[in-house]
């Protein structure tokens, strides 16, 4: 049994040089051969490369040299011949226990989350959760915005899901309100008009009175707001994932999302300083460039630290994402357009 | 025509707060409305941040919130005239100057030689020109082999790169050797075995003999040989790219192909240490946990010193590439699928 994969093997190295020597007769080139030496000496070599999974880039190398020159042999007639026998002798290597084309670095866990991925099918139960984070300045919530516009699905940002809550939680103390208010009808909903407004909730934060403050804490379970809004926020995700697609802004969405196993897809979005100066100055055109720089290494900051803190990973790291997207090569448009084609086929095939 | 622009503006406004009310009334829940206060009041606010670039992200989550509702109506007929009334909408506010649809991140001169963007085509007379570079141990060096073979391209590395390099010199010597030959008939080409030895060349380094060191004086040019390589390198690379499509693996090929404005895609594949550790070790299992970790940062640290000598850039810096992709979302041949999906679509364009 040894001795049979053994002459396998052996066979295979035989069938390499002599595709070698093919090439080299074919080409007619007084340069340019692979393999020089004598048979033997180099059919043993490969044999070693063939069966050292440490030495395995080493035949890669050698056999895509073979193949490029193999490329450029004139008669269309030999050419095709030359490939067809690299081919099968691609396959045979590559089947090969210590190929090169042994194991993976893949991490099956984030794969099967992975909406992008071609390679796995996702139950139709599952909505489509894009996951954007970005660099300030990078337009990374304009390409959000539109791409949930031109999805015709829901966008969340910060403030939208701070309203939300917001709305939620007023929802609640509406249902309260009136409770007392059938006990006690001189009380009406008319002295709480703050619970309606959602463009006040969007753009500051509320006048805080005593009652706020102990309706807050036992809202937050007695954690310190900031952990208490992650905690909730987290919450509202796991519950919208459930029931609609959305686009979903920073927030470390994408945490949230994988360590409650949605499947997803995570997006990070940069560009270089020079092309995020540049927006931020058009976006208010008060600043001058070390300013707009200063605030750009300070969101940076912020952003790390706040990444650092929730989920532990590396913010802008392109480990961290299934991909990262330069808007500087692309455009808003032009990355809004390269997001939805990757997704338009997914959509497709399932 | 101040005031026309300033009615235009105003009745835009007008709009939005009516689609808000509209969109509120379909709802009918007393819960949930973004304009609550009086409509003088709310068009004006909505006058400011439509005419104020840096409040524009203001209205637009606004936008956002109310077609998040929209999208809830249950009558079918409600929500698309609705709907309508929306996409109207978010198509005068994106055409006004102020909008928070202004301007953009793009950096023309990369978008013009990006491969991957949609919104640009390119010229039949450019190849196809991939350069990755990736993270050891993320399997970039495999992706990048199977992709060229799937494309049916040439793929070309660092040993690749140095053997063809020889070769091309070996081809200089043996025509300096001919051409000595005929001048002295007792010297010939034979006992110069080495310069036809592809395979050595691709394995070792050849002993230095004082007759190669003067040989390579020479042909760098007096250059420190590392410098002279890489700018030799960067020649042959222009004129491939003149001549043929091709994977190139590493090699500041991307910054190469920048700077001599030749279009192409730049893919940057890595993948976290966790991965990249059981990969390496799987390679050469004689690893332990640790060395294969040290080896890995090893290898990153020469990296990133590599890249920032030659071109200045920061290795494995989402801004450095069009494109980042990690490989342990996707596996080596989920990530070669993805690319493929994505140039695939760009052949039937072109």
């Amino acid at each position: 049994m040894m001795n049979e994969e053994a002459n396998k093997i052996k066979e295979l190295a035989e069938c390499i040089y002599d595709l070698d020597a093919e090439v080299y007769s074919q080409l007619g080139s007084s340069i340019g051969r692979v393999y020089t030496r004598d048979r033997e000496h180099c059919v043993n070599e490969i044999v070693h490369l063939l069966v050292t999974r440490s030495e395995s880039k080493v035949i890669r190398s050698e056999l895509a040299l073979i193949s490029n020159m193999a490329r450029t042999i004139p008669d269309k007639q030999e050419r095709k011949l030359v490939m067809t026998e690299y081919n099968r002798i691609i396959q045979a290597v590559s089947d090969l226990p210590d190929s090169f084309s042994g194991g993976d670095v893949i991490n099956l866990e984030q794969a099967r989350l992975n909406r992008f991925n071609l390679r796995n099918r996702f139950s139709d139960d599952d909505h489509m959760i894009i996951c954007i984070s970005w660099a300030y300045g990078s337009g990374g919530a304009d390409i959000g915005f539109r791409l949930a516009d031109r999805l015709k699905i829901n966008f969340y940002d910060k403030e939208i899901l701070e309203a939300v809550l917001k709305r939620l939680d007023a929802q609640k103390d509406l249902e309260l309100i009136q409770a007392s208010a059938k006990a006690n009808p001189n009380d009406t909903a008319q002295s709480h008009p703050e619970v309606l407004n959602l463009s006040e909730a969007l753009r500051t934060d509320m006048p805080v009175t005593l009652r706020q403050r102990m309706r807050e804490f036992s809202r937050y379970h007695g954690l310190p707001k900031q952990d208490a809004i992650f905690f909730n926020q987290s919450d509202l995700l796991c519950e919208m994932a459930k029931q609609e697609d959305f686009v979903i802004m920073g927030h470390c969405a994408k945490t949230v999302m994988t360590n409650n196993r949605i499947p997803h897809i995570s997006i990070f979005i940069s560009a270089p300083m020079e092309q995020r100066v540049r927006r931020i100055m058009e976006i208010n055109s008060r600043l001058s460039v070390r300013q707009a720089q200063r605030m750009i290494r300070k969101a940076d900051q912020e952003h790390r630290q706040y990444i650092n803190f929730y989920t532990g990973g590396e913010w802008g790291h392109a480990n961290n994402y299934d991909l990262c997207i330069n808007s500087a090569s692309y455009g808003i448009e032009g990355t809004v357009d390269f997001i939805l084609e990757m997704i338009g086929d997914w959509k497709k095939k399932k």
